[in-house]
């Protein structure tokens, strides 16, 4: 719960300031182009959702060394006083393009591209690669769970085991914008606009004489918004008849009211606690259920059946659950020489799915007269866009021998510009239309993408001039260095 | 990278606050005890480290609710004004007792004890659990890679795909506990004092016309601390070359070097670098290592002697890689009763193993004549203490019919007051300190416990009296339902 000031420039990986530092001194700091992507995509997912970029276009907007920061990086004797005193007028003045937040997204593909010199698209590294990675993985997860509830309520129920105080605050964001509709986080509420939300917790029941004691004192004091968490002591023995009776004083009233289920199978007392409930004459109160949910159970559920009206969902989809991390990744694709514009650039690897792409990029959604997302076309950003009615040939990003035809009925450029020369070209949307772009973008592909387990695979692809340009880009490093 | 104020109250699950208008207005602040205890060790680990105490510290002795804290809670419109008028001066008056930050740890034993008004201990569930479960993963994660390592160098990486800014935070913090002697995190560096370090990225490299003139160029700015990495383009046919050149004329100066190994196989790449070192004359240049490591990867590469020595771990470090939460939980254990002092409570559960022990507790670390662990025993506070030279039967804490005998040469009280009414007791101890403490503890346990995989299963046990106290309560409260 250290705080964090917004926009603070020290939250970057040592390296950068090592490097700045040497760019500077070696009076280098030439116009490159660094470009973020993802390799691989999370929890076997056919698609990821690309979030963060609102909280990042906000941090870059107002990124300053304070002067704290100035005089302990001057305290570890590592840096020249004359760089840190440059530091202290160190504003990010680069440009950033990006796809809209929310927008549903695949590996390989540029999701970010910056322009602005070495030093300062060095400096970011951490800072982007740290958002983009966290939010993005946490909105992919809450979407397959949106998706698997049905597009139902979602409840995001994630701040106590959530890493850390921003791992809570930022996944209430991320989740909200995957499809959550509320958050139990009260600052996310205040910070974000989240609608906040929450029952009672066990510790209320167990805080009163007796299990209808407290029912009765929560129905008193928020007739409007009662739910009753029924196992404290035992769901259908003992949870289910006390609420009852305190629903039928909240009926009298006019008041309707809910229970939620936190232990036990979920299946076997939802249907058993509707049946009670509908023989008591609830047919409208609601089942909330919790309890270690995530995407695969509640697709169980939902398609046996289970009588749920709310899901609140918490641990797994805050952290990603067995995958924590989303493998997004930063990369050179260009640096300007003198008379030659900006060159591109190619890091090489054995493994040739980790050879980057080179050079400054565009982002292709090709899609068929119905309007459905076919496939995803890299391109040299001084290429021609694929026209529509054309047929191209597109080439597999790593492997050479493998190209695809698709016919185009509508390309849309994937990557517009967020920031110019530091500054936010437009107001950012808010997260309730993030969400909507994201629910939008996703009716674009077809059911295949989204199924939860062994998804249809999305074709992203580059084009002929950019192949041409990889492999003749590899040659010439592999002569250099057999040379 | 929301800005979190330090002391912010509002960071808290929304139902804490529903829950704390309800004891407000029925007037039911009663004093009562909370206990956090987590039920399953993480990673099949043997045991857990215990961090995050002094955030959670510092935090519990300044929370408050700003001015706009409040305007939120009003503009709601579910919270009464006097109660929010109340909350505008609230402050957490509790006592808190805790074992000391770094300690080893086991499931179902307190690890913190609050004593503080119904209202007070409610809305600090979330932080509490937030700070706690956090850090003690990660502190827990990073001792296992520590131990796997040999106790060696251990560098902690992990900013660029940590769960948001506090997840790198608290990360870096909870990770020096648990063992890492340092982090690439800046602002880690300023806030905590943990040593920063770094190396050079794949860009610094890129952003040269050659690697050999990257190499230079950093020797020259940075000829104490050159760490070349190795596999910008390829690790034994380019990067070794040049790093040996550079290394050359370093020498000639005097100065040492290191190589950095970021991909490929390790146990090769570093038996071949090692070789092409020493054949070189450079026997005293150190190979450090990054890339997806874990403990896992390290315990093998120890084992087969690869010649590494630095271990740079950052996602699987901390994030906590396949198990993203520790399972802490937040549970009252008693409450005040007019004219009965603290009147334990329990929570049932249809899973014995759920069942919570009641009353107020204190747990004892029992050793043997050469100071080994033995096991841990809950008792009630106001028991008498294990008294050395006796022999005890002691039960297992979900099984009624197990029992163990212990002979007692030792018994260490662990829980100690930490908060005073509201107040810190002591100065809270340095990380170096905190991780010598977690060094120490660790070597009383015998090495079985600490097997990466299937370790030795220490004992946690209760005293008889709980044991009857436990029995007592479940007999009574299934009474009174069955009724």
């Amino acid at each position: 719960m250290t705080k964090i000031e917004k926009g603070c420039a020290l939250f970057t990986d040592f390296y950068s300031l090592s490097m700045a530092q040497g760019y500077w001194k070696k009076k280098c700091d030439k116009p490159v182009i660094f470009e973020m992507f993802f390799r691989r995509l999370p929890f076997d997912s056919g698609y990821a959702i690309f979030a963060g970029l609102g909280t990042l276009l906000e941090q870059l907007e107002s990124l300053a060394f304070s002067d704290s920061d100035i005089a302990y990086l001057n305290d570890t004797g590592l840096f020249d006083p004359a760089f840190t005193e440059y530091l202290k007028t160190f504003r990010f003045q680069g440009s950033l393009w990006a796809m809209d937040e929310g927008t549903v997204v695949f590996p390989n593909e540029p999701l970010i591209r910056v322009e602005g010199s070495l030093i300062e698209c060095q400096l970011i590294e951490g800072l982007l690669l740290n958002i983009i990675n966290f939010q993005s993985l946490i909105a992919t997860k809450a979407c397959r769970v949106w998706l698997a509830s049905g597009k139902g309520s979602v409840m995001e129920f994630g701040l106590r085991r959530a890493q850390g105080a921003d791992g809570a605050l930022s996944a209430s964001r991320a989740a909200y914008i995957g499809g959550a509709c509320g958050t139990s986080n009260t600052l996310a509420g205040k910070v974000f606009g989240i609608p906040v939300m929450g029952t009672m917790a066990h510790s209320w029941v167990m805080s009163f004489s007796s299990e209808a004691e407290a029912f009765d004192a929560y129905a008193d004091l928020y007739p409007d918004r009662s739910v009753f968490i029924l196992d404290t002591y035992d769901t259908l023995k003992s949870g289910i008849n006390n609420a009852i009776k305190t629903g039928g004083r909240l009926a009298e009233m006019g008041k309707k009211f809910g229970v939620r289920l936190d232990s036990g199978d979920i299946q076997y007392l939802s249907t058993k606690v509707r049946e009670r409930l509908d023989a008591a004459g609830f047919n409208d109160a609601r089942i909330l259920v919790s309890n270690d949910l995530d995407e695969y159970i509640i697709e169980t559920l939902v398609k046996d059946g289970a009588p749920v009206n709310g899901w609140g969902v918490g641990t797994r989809m805050v952290t990603g659950d067995k995958e924590a991390a989303f493998s997004g990744i930063y990369k050179l694709a260009a640096r300007m020489e003198d008379g030659q514009g900006f060159v591109p650039v190619i890091k090489l690897s054995d493994n040739p799915q980790k050879t980057t792409n080179p050079g400054v990029k565009q982002v292709w959604r090709i899609r068929d007269e119905g309007g459905a997302a076919m496939a995803d076309v890299i391109s040299l950003d001084d290429e021609e866009p694929p026209q529509p009615g054309g047929r191209y040939a597109f080439w597999h990003p790593s492997a050479d021998y493998r190209h695809f035809y698709h016919s185009v009925k509508n390309a849309q450029a994937m990557l517009k510009v967020k920031l110019d020369k530091g500054k936010i070209t437009e107001p950012l949307p808010s997260l309730a239309d993030i969400h909507k772009n994201m629910a939008l973008s996703l009716e674009q592909f077809d059911s295949t993408y989204k199924r939860l387990l062994n998804p249809h695979i999305y074709k992203v692809s580059i084009t002929e001039k950019m192949r041409d340009l990889k492999l003749d880009l590899i040659r010439k490093r592999l002569g250099d260095r057999n040379s």
